[in-house]
């Protein structure tokens, strides 16, 4: 399809093709302009979308660079990769940006998902031992860390280039995100002793004679 | 079923149930030892977990508690509500509270998930507006202070029941939380109007005639 068109499909329907957020983010790392292989695409996803939003897998990148190409939002290449290998390069086309520059002035904002497992089991902490949840939330402490650490390196790597000011400026976000999750874990490590010591007196997850499902017919 | 008793399926196979998550977190509802009626578990639901893990419709909490039921997990009964109508009560049994906490010392920890769909707007801000950027952030700085605000008064609603040390902590936790997402906005409204002016110098995708999918066959 000529890049210098809008595909029926798009330019006359007042409605946007009905696509999950991960293809759109999958166009939006096209977006930036540069020509990328699948191989590109997940090292760009993981210096940057998996710190706030997901972090696809090569067959999920490839699975939305095909439905992307058929709806003409994308366009690829076979380019010789050295004397004994080709690759595959993937563009953005202008009905892309055109389309994903409608999708994000008209698409009604996705409220922030999270699913904090580990404050799931924080939060049924009567049901475990604080040991192992001492454990879990070092982990997670630690995990936050590293987290931080990489989005930091990634912000400043994005740092020269003009043109990834807004995810440089999210990468910012993100380094905060994890120095956050981080301070919170701590805080809630210092509170752990007490809050174990007041949970083991009661403990109603512990007697379950005392749960009114012993008593039911 | 007898609730004195482990049903074989869970007493003799070395394997947990294979339940999602959102399973346990409505057998963990139960697990605080009182008898509750959906409208309960949606309730007790939307001051807990919907903070830091999911905020059930009645359609799913009553999904599961079939599930549970039919596990052995969870049991019920029909208490007269009023002398026009019933309603029915469900309770964790012992097989529950030992699967629960098989759950909770065994079944590796869920790595949390986040899906933030206003960071990726930002990290596309070059695809929109900052008019539209500004408005859309502002809002999601109110909202995640209207969570604060939730979160708090729920903190501060299980303070009295030692039982809820736990759920106690991770009200305490998710305070924070909103409170850091909402200060996260409010740094990143400072940085928009700099940012902004940056990426309209550059704006790769603003300029589709130079983006490389022009360039292609």
């Amino acid at each position: 399809m000529a890049d210098d068109a809008l595909p029926p499909e798009i330019a006359e329907s007042p409605e946007l093709p009905q696509l999950r957020a991960t293809s759109w983010a999958v166009l939006g790392l096209l977006s930036f302009g540069e020509e990328l292989s699948g191989y590109d695409l997940k090292k760009w996803a993981d210096w940057s979308l998996r710190f706030f939003y997901w972090a696809p897998s090569f067959s999920q990148i490839y699975g939305e660079l095909h439905k992307l190409e058929a709806l003409g939002l994308t366009s690829s290449r076979v380019v010789t990769k050295d004397d004994l290998r080709n690759k595959r390069l993937y563009a953005i086309t202008e009905a892309g940006q055109a389309t994903l520059a409608r999708w994000a002035s008209e698409a009604p904002v996705e409220t922030p998902v999270l699913k904090h497992g580990v404050m799931l089991r924080m939060w049924l902490g009567h049901t475990t031992d604080p040991d192992k949840l001492r454990a879990m939330l070092t982990e997670h402490r630690d995990r936050s860390e590293k987290m931080r650490v990489r989005a930091a390196a990634d912000a400043e790597g994005s740092a020269d280039e003009p043109g990834w000011a807004y995810p440089q400026l999210v990468l910012q976000w993100s380094e905060r995100y994890y120095a956050d999750e981080r301070d919170r874990a701590d805080a809630m490590l210092a509170d752990l002793d007490r809050v174990s010591r007041i949970a083991q007196e009661s403990a109603p997850g512990r007697t379950p004679g005392s749960a009114p499902g012993k008593a039911s017919p």
